[in-house]
């Protein structure tokens, strides 16, 4: 059943009594569980025994609290909720059935800062991990697991787990290692500091320690991480890059930054690739990452010399680039780091690099604060991932997004957003593909000066002028509102299909 | 005019003929320029130079941007603002007069984490110091200051100012010295570990360090501190407090915690200052604190043997505990450290430490939600303060209000509350007179739940929940909202004068 390939992966001859199929190992979860599985925005997933779980719980009432680095690949997600078999699920999704089962309360979905999530459950806020489900490249001869294309929270997982789980996944080469910098906090009050002083400092281990006598179960696969879909920039991305790049070059003329800025983190999604791909073949040179998720643009800026070094938690790339990556890791492999996501992600550590973060909102308002989650304040969209460790933490703080969309019957920009992930204090640099809002060392009716003429789109522009006007001479204030009118556009968009007047 | 005794305080000689009158000292400093006062929440601030400066703007069309550590003690806000002496102003403030300026939009606030003025100095993003004025107990041999009752944002200032004014103050003994750490960060991309891994590690200096060349006045004052108002604990302080011990003595039966706790932060006021005298004569033993202000209960502590060590950013006690603490030195002097307020509200620091912090809500809502800062959304109560540093970094966040207030006309706990300056990914613990929520691990519509249930004053509990029951009914989602009725309680106060139906 398993071949001699496969068996050269597993260095430590004890696990090969643990052998199993994925449809075994699916028995090892416990009902009522909590798992904690390897996976960080698609990259490093268990693509296997999750997988059988979920048909498990086709014919069996079978369902677990599901803890993951990020979001999961495939239809994980969604066979899970589909079939009932998710009860609670952190720190993040990405998954259109998971969403629709949150928004309908048929899941508990807790949102988390994704650095925190190790610090919930070794604390004993959240109830600890059972078992852990863990991809592996291969084991070593202590069977200790080689991690893939992320880590998340994968080393904490086994450390806490009474039972762990390895898939080992052959479509990665034995040869992918090394760029993996692994470790797990000290519980209170014996923490430790992040001795991290540049974005290739290395603190911990190229593999995750792992106690032998918890592997219950080893699985092989061999299917890819899920591609990631890469959006060509179109006229609003390129916009935003636009506005951001000439930004920067200001700083630089200012003699505030170098052409080699500060170690950079950018979100998931089409904005922050557009505005990273828009680095290439610039001046910026020696640029660095400090970042959760590496993507397409990350390998661009090292093929065009502009990069030097990128740190991460996870690689998630389009097809074309992964099999790039593995094909070609030993021109990668010294530019690269990917560590657990409490280091990734880490406040100690973000403020002492000075980042410049880049995330995506889904609204903001006139006063500078961001929702990043929250449709109309009530349906969940994805959770607020990292972007909040690196917004508090960063020395620039920036956030990007259109400035309306659906043939603009959204303004994206508001008197007030529906909900608040990122507040005022927050958030120094507000960019739509109309223009750029530079905060910094305003106070809120100057920021929505800057906001209302930047970045507001101009169909919308007038009506949020007149709104911020009426609100100063009639309530007046710090933060001039009129609460019952602050929700207008929101309201008027669920009445009539539309924002608009 | 100098005396002996007065000189005796300065042991850099060259500094004698830079002594002067308050009034000669405020002549330079600049109009249109950036001030940096030493001053955190009352103690060792500026006593005679700002008041000199406000006065200067009785007769003279001058004003200035003010930046301090936080809030000053007696008229000095006042007078500034009422001679429109004022530019802008930060990081925070809790004076009347001025809150009226702010709020008529007379003076620009800009509301900051504590943690972060440096942070933002320090980048170039809000202008430079110009001249900075420092309050001193003495001056060593080699011309650095000796610093009082607080650091603040001190060392900073006269490292980054033009122009240093020293306040030489004649009421601190010169024997109160050894307490403080004083230290200033590099910058990007060179800054170090802040290597405190306990309440009581040093890293710095007993002085602040300045280059006396840049020294252009010595002014001497003797004026005690503004004392701060205690109160002693009412009905529902003493019913806040008891929940809240509650709560400690169950974990310490879990195990998660012994009696030692883990470091306490505690911010200003009477609610926090009756949970920590709440301590006195407990089971709770060798008690630590890493907090901005140690007030009065840190003193009573210490007296009573439950607490160990403190370390602040400021002393600000009443009358009564200042002289004791001033006659009484030695027996405090091995217990406490005072750290600038970046230090003491390091990110870094406090999520190493695992801080159990305790501050105070304006108001707070159903979903976990917390506005520390505003009036009905738009009036500036007093700032932020440090209290988003502690509660995003913090082992255990607990924010802590009464629950009805003004003979139950204002509402507490909201559906939503109308500024957000906490989100509910930063809030953990919930407590009120009518009861505590835990919030750990619950999803939004648990934690409204236990909201509800435990903290909602019983005049109010039956429409908030009404409230909730519909808002999931006809709109769902993860956070059910009507957002055309999210502010209601806010309007019908408005209105009506109270929030009651």
């Amino acid at each position: 059943m398993t071949n001699e390939l496969e068996l050269n992966r597993i260095l430590f001859k004890d696990y090969e009594s643990k052998i199993m199929s994925a449809a075994e190992a699916a028995l090892l979860i416990d009902n009522n569980s909590v798992v904690g599985s390897s996976g960080f925005t698609k990259a490093g997933d268990s693509k296997s025994v999750l997988p059988a779980f979920a048909k498990r719980a086709e014919t069996e009432d079978v369902a677990i609290t599901l803890i993951t680095g990020a979001s999961l690949g495939y239809t994980t997600d969604s066979d899970l909720a589909n079939n009932n078999a998710l009860i609670r699920r952190m720190p993040f999704m990405a998954d259109p059935a998971l969403r629709k089962s949150i928004n309908e309360y048929k899941v508990k979905y807790i949102d988390q800062h994704l650095s925190e999530t190790i610090e919930q459950l070794i604390c004993g806020h959240i109830a600890a991990i059972d078992t852990a489900i863990i991809e592996a490249s291969s084991i070593d001869e202590n069977g200790n697991i080689i991690p893939t294309t992320s880590i998340g929270n994968s080393a904490f997982f086994a450390s806490q787990a009474k039972k762990i789980i390895i898939e080992i996944n052959t479509k990665i080469p034995v040869t992918f290692r090394g760029i993996h910098d692994s470790i797990v906090p000290k519980s209170y009050p014996d923490r430790d500091v992040i001795n991290i002083q540049t974005v290739s400092d290395r603190i911990g281990t190229e593999f995750i320690t792992i106690d032998p006598a918890k592997v219950v179960g080893i699985v092989f696969t061999d299917i890819t991480d899920q591609p990631a879909i890469i959006s060509e920039p179109d006229d609003k991305t390129s916009a935003i890059s636009k506005h951001l790049l000439n930004f920067f070059e200001k700083e630089v003329e200012k003699g505030k930054l170098t052409y080699a800025l500060l170690p950079l983190q950018a979100g998931i999604g089409k904005v922050a690739n557009a505005v990273l791909t828009g680095f290439v073949g610039s001046k910026f040179k020696n640029l660095t990452m400090y970042s959760e998720v590496l993507q397409d643009s990350t390998f661009e800026l090292f093929d065009s010399g502009n990069m030097d070094f990128a740190s991460g938690s996870s690689i998630t790339v389009s097809e074309g680039c992964y099999e790039n990556v593995l094909k070609n890791f030993d021109k990668y492999k010294n530019k690269l780091i990917l560590r657990p996501q409490n280091i990734s992600n880490a406040p100690e550590v973000l403020r002492r690099l000075g980042i410049i973060g880049i995330n995506t909102a889904i609204e903001f308002d006139i006063y500078g604060n961001v929702n990043s989650t929250h449709i109309s304040g009530t349906k969940m969209m994805n959770g607020i991932g990292g972007s909040g460790d690196f917004a508090r933490n960063a020395y620039l703080s920036i956030f990007v997004c259109q400035a309306a969309s659906k043939e603009n019957k959204i303004s994206h920009v508001l008197p007030m957003v529906s909900h608040v992930d990122h507040t005022e204090h927050d958030v120094d640099i507000l960019v739509t593909d109309q223009g750029l809002a530079d905060l910094r060392g305003l106070c809120p009716r100057e920021r929505a000066e800057v906001i209302i003429e930047n970045c507001v789109h101009p169909e919308y522009r007038e009506e949020i002028r007149e709104y911020f006007e009426r609100a100063k001479e009639t309530v007046g204030g710090h933060t001039p509102h009129i609460l019952s009118e602050a929700f207008k556009f929101h309201t008027r968009l669920k009445e009539t299909g539309s924002m608009k007047q």
